[in-house]
């Protein structure tokens, strides 16, 4: 990486990681909860502080960066020019209201479309995922070793219960027979944590239907970095300015997945 | 408690923590891996060394117990009379294969049948969740708040994606409406973590569809040292020597998705 990318990479970490020490620290107050879209969809004052910290920090550090955060206090974006930043204060806000645990911030670094960095902190277990583009994929700065590929049989799919009940987004008998064949499924209920798991070998797969560019961002560089495949259900590429199913995982295994049950 | 039973607590913590520290050193040697009863459920040389240390300890220190082991190693028990020791050396063994993480030792220390030790130890985390009958629920030394009841519409629920799709022991209809109601849904793959995290507040509820004593013994007398409630599906007591389905849930929400879902 050359010098601007070496730099913007070192504040990154050192934001990520002030940001991770404020959010611990409000783990003896009480939050205000909110909900968005739906019931299910929640947001704390710790979500929006915390979006407001990096941004700060981005504006008066980089003031011709981008950015594109999950809570609204960014710039409305209608291209990907330039460099831009794209965040997630915190992913898995239900996890980090009912368990204080289980959450991360997400934060991927995008050059006119092209992921350069990536983070995901694991803020309660102090572990920081990252990648830099051409550089591979690290957990607090170890290298991730390259995904290879492993069959449906002998894999580990985090696929959320709601996706194989009635739902607005797909049919429930398209992912069941998945679930049968594959050796167990899990979810933890944080998009990037299951991205970061993919990337640290800990999950095979992972399937969603509908997340946007901030809960996905961060993931998307390490795990392509890792030499994981990250798509939409149907195989192509995600759209880094909409919602998007997101189907992540090992090689080989991405393909089998695909012609088995997706394309079926 | 008397005497005799702080010094069996003494000694299950110092055992407990012992085995942990044996597990983790064999992080860094190849495991042995062989499936039991079919594909999905694995056992490794650690699982079977690990309860191969508890039966020698147990024998040694007190010669009149029994012991209820997942591996074998222990007794063949068709009573609970006397003092019996019903272990999992490590609960989520596809977890410790895949993960090295998200498992657990799990025993629970019954005495003619009354729960009056549990123990659940998150060794790679270093969180150890006890209990001791009539002293409340511990996680590293800091008591459990006392569980308070909450609404399926603001719960997490833990339940595996194979018991919403075709299985041969629910109908697949039966709890995919509980998943569309609840706030979220979850699945870690260990029935002691999820019990623990019911003690902790982290779940709202747990349910599965066949589990073995050891899986649970632990998490039974922690969960209801803390309050919370441990039923089959079907809302009865749990049967200490044979297969079960399992429901762990705080107060009032049990008898709410008793009620509205199980008995429907």
């Amino acid at each position: 990486m050359d010098t601007k990318w070496k730099q913007i990479d070192q504040y990154a970490q050192q934001w990520v990681k002030e940001a991770g020490k404020r959010i611990q620290e409000t783990f003896q107050t009480e939050l205000t909860i909110q909900t968005k879209s739906d019931r299910k969809d929640l947001v704390t004052n710790v979500d929006r502080e915390t979006e407001q910290f990096f941004i700060e920090k981005i504006r008066s550090t980089f003031p011709d960066h981008h950015v594109l955060g999950e809570e609204g206090f960014g710039d409305e974006l209608s291209t990907l020019d330039g460099i831009v930043w794209i965040i997630d204060p915190i992913d898995g806000t239900m996890n980090f209201i009912h368990q204080q645990r289980n959450f991360a911030i997400s934060i991927g670094i995008f050059e006119n479309g092209v992921g350069m960095l990536g983070y995901i902190y694991d803020v309660v277990h102090d572990e920081l995922y990252y990648a830099k583009k051409g550089e591979g994929a690290f957990l607090n700065d170890k290298q991730l070793p390259r995904l290879q590929p492993v069959s449906i049989r002998e894999s580990i799919i985090s696929v959320n219960a709601t996706w194989i009940t009635e739902n607005k987004h797909i049919d429930p008998n398209v992912l069941a027979p998945l679930v049968k064949e594959a050796r167990g499924t899990r979810s933890y209920g944080s998009a990037a944590l299951e991205m970061a798991y993919i990337a640290a070998g800990r999950l095979d797969a992972y399937i969603t239907m509908r997340l946007s560019p901030w809960d996905f961002a961060g993931g998307l560089v390490i795990v392509e970095e890792a030499g994981g495949i990250v798509t939409n259900l149907y195989g192509e590429p995600l759209n880094l300015l909409g919602k998007n199913s997101v189907f992540v995982s090992k090689p080989g295994l991405h393909e089998e997945i695909l012609q088995k049950y997706i394309h079926h």
